[in-house]
């Protein structure tokens, strides 16, 4: 079937291609009597502008990179459904990139972003500070989820990691827990480390030693042996799904959670919350964030010289069972 | 900044507009010796060739529209993740359309579809027999993923649904179980739909009712009341997140699974095998068929004429602790 072009509008509607073009781009001028010829004719023939031949013109595609950072977190899939919901809503289509959380492989993605027609970008991921040229060069409105840009010069929408680590761990001190493990994630993931260091803070002297994870589930699972044998009254994780993987090994190993061991996860998963775990975590507002992101970046779009903006969500204790605060 | 333009390029390597075009497309025809001061202009300058520029010389954006029908079902983040990791190897990025699984939202996401220059479709939701002719304007080459389109125009990877209910469901009867309450998905759903018939099938007269659920974990935890009520000997869900939220029901009630009820789900999906969860459930091998769905996806973009294919997958039983066949 041949697809209706422009020149078929035109002819039918008895008015030039460029009549045509006009009366569907964005803010194209064309007489009220000529825009309702072209629009009738399109509706007969059934025409279809393409919208990435029409952002040649407007410079607007509709589309959105979404930037992630592909971890084995269970978290990850949550976040890419409510971006793509938000940026439904928005009237925005979402384009996703992937950088399989190495750090190494950003470079690439955004050689990648930047050959698309994307009216934004929100990223996930961590972006090492000699990237800031080609991010520069991209020359698009972009929001940080979950990243902080030290300079300011990009906007960004984050949750207290810092500030809930502490509190958690604060939390776990006064409800009379002296014997805490740690279990970390990614070295080089901006919230992993945050995390770290507020759950540190609010630890003091309850802080028995840490072990690496990498926020995938088998990581908590893997490590159970070693964190029971370190005889703690509470094992922190620095994500939700460490702390199921956790549970599930000492469900193995015989050990009672909470009765024995307490456990708390990080994040405020949909996973985590299931009844079977009902984790005690510290939550984030996700949908909140979600949504701030996608405002904030419609509104760059809107007003490209405003300086960005940057929000900072508070999270909150949820209290679980497997952690009885 | 201002963007380096294709023009950009060809001032500073000497060459027509024209060359730095035809060095950046597909096929595109270019002595060697231009080619080369082409790329290293390019190099200098920073310069990248916008693809879907290119693509309306080339007609290839790299672009693929994902349709999926957003339900409550969490295992369709799932599926998601495993697509655009697919597509990204085979060099493609995904392009989210949702439809809400609301079957009437289909048309209005086929226009959205229409206009984006993407090379292929890939759907995992139903249509209309009369949305035949809007798929076909289209133009675009499309595969149907856990969905069948019975006159074999368009190419399809499925799993075996009818006989894997059935499978089930005679393995639940041969087990000894001849109490068995159904709870349904969907009734649009084509999976959904076949999934019943096949246990419907396979339990014959142990098949004592059918509750209406819709795929979400909420539906199995509120159902799981007047599922009890008829005094059942096992509970099969038409899909995990049900069986999910009915465990979790049965939990609330102090009805023990697998002791007092059995309990099954259908999918195989990652959060069913959580090890506090454990379902017995008929598993989809979902890898397989989404590297199918891909490949046969670029097979037809490389070979256009050739007749669209059909592949079907076998699934088979995962025995958990919900259901000790």
């Amino acid at each position: 079937m041949a697809k209706v072009t422009s020149y078929d509008v035109a002819k039918r509607a008895g008015v030039s291609q460029s009549a045509v073009s006009r009366t569907f781009s964005n803010g194209g001028k064309v007489a009220a009597d000529t825009r309702a010829k072209v629009l009738a004719a399109a509706k007969a023939l059934g025409y279809q502008p393409n919208v990435l031949a029409r952002s040649l013109i407007t410079g607007q595609s509709g589309m959105v990179a979404v930037i992630v950072s592909q971890t084995s977190s269970r978290y990850y899939p949550e976040i890419v459904e409510l971006l793509a919901g938000a940026l439904e809503r928005a009237g925005k289509k979402m384009l996703l990139f992937y950088t399989d959380g190495r750090i190494d492989r950003v470079e690439a993605v955004l050689q990648e972003v930047g050959k698309y027609q994307v009216d934004g970008i929100i990223a996930t991921t961590q972006f090492a500070p000699d990237k800031r040229e080609m991010i520069r060069a991209l020359n698009r409105p972009m929001v940080l989820m979950n990243r902080l840009d030290p300079q300011g010069e990009f906007a960004s929408v984050i949750c207290e990691q810092t500030l809930g680590g502490a509190q958690l761990a604060a939390a776990l001190v006064n409800a009379g827990r002296h014997r805490v493990m740690l279990l970390s994630g990614p070295k080089d993931n901006f919230v992993a480390r945050h995390r770290l260091m507020g759950a540190l803070d609010g630890l003091g002297s309850a802080h028995l030693d840490t072990l690496a994870g990498d926020f995938s589930y088998e990581s908590g699972f893997n490590a159970a042996h070693q964190l029971v044998s370190a005889k703690p009254d509470a094992i922190m994780c620095m994500n939700d799904s460490m702390a199921m993987g956790v549970i599930d090994g000492l469900d193995r190993l015989g050990v009672q959670v909470p009765e024995q061991i307490w456990v708390t996860g990080f994040d405020g998963s949909v996973a985590g919350a299931l009844a079977r775990y009902d984790l005690t975590t510290f939550a984030q507002p996700l949908p909140d964030m979600v949504n701030d992101s996608v405002e904030l970046l419609i509104g760059q779009m809107d007003s490209p010289d405003e300086s960005p903006q940057s929000l900072v969500h508070q999270g909150a204790l949820r209290v679980g069972s497997t952690a009885p605060l």
